[in-house]
């Protein structure tokens, strides 16, 4: 046989893999998440990952992080590229899929969409060329009640509940009554606009930073700038910003936050999750009434581990219906990367299933068979021990990847038609029926 | 505000898209498959969409299918092609991760993977370009168990038996047997191959043209034609197979044949769902030892729903060493494709909720809002219905999505703190305490 080049594989910059161990952490958070949406009753849809360079383009989105496929072994002379592109989010294929297929949708649409999302970033630390999205979104069509942007809050809260990663707060704002206020300080809609620059980024910098960037960016004065940053850096509640005298737009925005936050309380979201924050800006364009974003409070640092909100028109790109939302995206392999970092997150066993089956003497292989099948039958994820090694590397094995518990029969257990189910951890050992096994190992699990 | 120009989205051949009852089947599908999976003890693990172009190409693959990335707005002058492409299997991925970690894997490895594989195929009917596989292999580090071989079976009946289209076969060879045959009627090794591309492709052809195929093809003269046609046709036992004189390659891949069966029997899997059947070839070079395909009784039009085999050597092309391995892999996509088509699988809700919660009086949401909350934490998928319509509407959009229940309250309900349960199948209607809501669900999804 002819030697075989070998190409050494190396990891590609920016496209994250887990090791079995991590992996089944990631998988663990993803059922968390799709579970919660299922639960209030968000319907899964998966669009291909990817969509015509048009579609892509259609708001002038910066075309350097769309990476394009063109065909590797185009003809000589050929033109290798397609009209086709990897998908940077989920947003805009949504609005694509809703806008083609709503003569078969029912409205308003609850979806939930978990995929893979692609850009062309430059790698750095944390940055990901290649990560998972989880959002979900609801689409009204004409209109859509706020009723829904009172419900966001709760999916958002289930999901962090169940995941357990120490308190966090979700986030509330709407910019309705954070561009009426300023409008009202006799702001321009220019002015509005630098101001709520400089807001995003109030967290980053010190307060006097925001009251100097308030003063250039925005043109304005002193007092002015003090007021705004005492009001959106402290707490506050409805009946505060109710004794807050306002034009239309801040009245508008205050009453859709009144109702959100009534809202809130009818759905029994604890009130130590979630404040109005009028910090709270999510960029500059898309998002029309209420924002939200979520924050761990032990570890602020890890950033928003959640956010979104509510927009005017989902997808006047590819149609001329009118289609309100509201929705919120979770960057899963973001959040599952900073919470391995910070140490949230641990990797556990690298195998799914609980029990491993050994094998002690394989002239009796179909002994050892039969309690793999009876306990994979039982529902309990088993794995049988293949290969031709001593019980004592099996159970090596064993350790090193992470089972809790053993299963050993030598020619005692064998002929009295019973196993030994041994607790890797404690050590502990105990002999059962095999009828009785399934019921042994359960118990062993759940202790 | 100006006129935003509006590009009308259009379906991309070859890239399916569900609607979100089509997609339900497909996660319900999924589902089996990846719990199956982990019953039986393999590990979920997922690389990236892409590979560098040198992995791909390593074993000289046709470049024709592959998808490569490059930079959409790559500047003026520049090279907009990257290094990196799209897989277009799982194999190639799997064998570059195996050996990228093989420091930090414990084997046997054994591992699912359920992802997007990508393919430049011309479009037409039942072949995509973007589709699910579901594969599942156990990696052996310089050797590995027969063992094995005779587990997959057991994945395969449990996969298919649970999804429910009817009764299925899963076809079983060994290719040593096979070719060890074909060489002891006096073949040459280039006769061999010539004669296993006419049997792969033996149920789309007559008898008559399969023996002038083996004659014009590999050369064999009319009586062998005939006796290599009549046993690789007819149903044959490990008993038929050891009564036939055969040489070491025969009587090698007969030891392993028999192993399996042994084992299949161990492991309990009903007679009717395998067989030994000599015709199932499985391509020319990659599998070396067992090779399965499973076939629908009642629908063999479908093709094989799932396929696979023994290989000596995953990674040859990314590491000196030897991991052979078993495994088998389910087009999923295609699948469901098909088995839409011929009716075997149907659409059914569009939701993964059972429940609306309709709202009769807006004046008493919160009301509304605890019973969805109540259902919700009892682990019921719900909806709420946040929209201001009448009941009658609301109740028309539940028939619509495909609810099986619907929960109504007026003015009477909500002073006794109960509410109104709807079948929407059968029209039947109980009232029900809010306390005992949940419970009244339960049993109305159970009946």
């Amino acid at each position: 046989m002819s030697e075989t080049r070998i190409i050494k594989p190396q990891p590609i910059s920016g496209f994250p893999e887990w090791l079995p161990e991590e992996k089944l952490v990631e998988d663990h958070i993803l059922r968390i998440i799709r579970e919660e949406y299922e639960r209030y009753g968000f319907t899964p849809i998966e669009t291909a990952a990817v969509e015509r360079r048009e579609i892509l383009t259609a708001k002038g989105i910066v075309e350097k992080e769309i990476y394009a496929l063109s065909r590797l072994a185009a003809g000589e002379g050929e033109d290798p590229s397609t009209d086709m592109a990897l998908h940077f989010d989920l947003t805009v294929p949504t609005a694509r899929y809703v806008a083609q297929n709503s003569a078969r949708l029912t409205f308003p649409f609850r979806r939930y969409q978990i995929q893979k999302v692609w850009r062309g970033e430059r790698p750095q630390a944390g940055r990901f060329r290649e990560f998972y999205q989880a959002d979900i979104d609801v689409i009204g069509n004409g209109s859509l009640g706020l009723l829904n942007d009172a419900e966001i809050p709760c999916v958002i809260n289930a999901i962090f509940a169940r995941i357990g990663i120490g308190e966090f707060v979700i986030r509330i704002n709407n910019r309705k009554l954070l561009q009426g206020y300023l409008l009202d300080q006799g702001l321009t809609a220019e002015g509005v606009g630098a101001a709520l620059k400089v807001i995003d980024a109030i967290e980053k910098v010190s307060r006097e930073r925001t009251l100097a960037d308030l003063s250039a960016q925005a043109g304005i004065d002193a007092a002015t700038a003090a007021r705004i940053v005492d009001l959106v850096t402290r707490p506050v509640t409805i009946a505060d910003l109710r004794a807050i005298e306002g034009g239309e737009l801040y009245r508008a925005g205050l009453d859709e936050l009144g109702q959100v936050a009534d809202g809130l309380a009818a759905f029994q979201v604890p009130a130590h999750r979630w404040r109005i924050d009028l910090a709270i800006v999510r960029g500059l364009d898309y998002y029309t009434g209420t924002v939200y974003e979520t924050q761990l409070v032990a570890n602020p640092e890890v950033g928003s581990i959640c956010s979104g909100g509510r927009y005017e028109d989902l997808a006047s790109n590819y149609t001329r219906q009118k289609l309100p939302g509201v929705g919120i995206s979770i960057g899963v392999t973001r959040l599952l990367s900073r919470l391995f970092d910070v140490g949230l997150l641990k990797p556990g066993a690298a195998t799914p299933a609980s029990v491993l089956v050994t094998v002690m003497d394989r002239a009796q292989l179909p002994y050892y068979l039969g309690l793999a099948t009876t306990l994979r039958a039982a529902g309990i994820a088993t794995e049988l021990f293949t290969e031709g090694k001593k019980v004592g590397d099996q159970l090596k094995y064993a350790d090193k990847k992470g089972f809790r518990l053993a299963v050993i029969a030598g020619e005692t257990e064998i002929a009295s038609g019973t196993a030994v189910l041994k607790n890797l951890s404690s050590g502990e050992q105990s002999t059962h029926p095999q009828a009785g096994l399934a019921d042994a190992v359960r118990q062993a699990l759940a202790g």
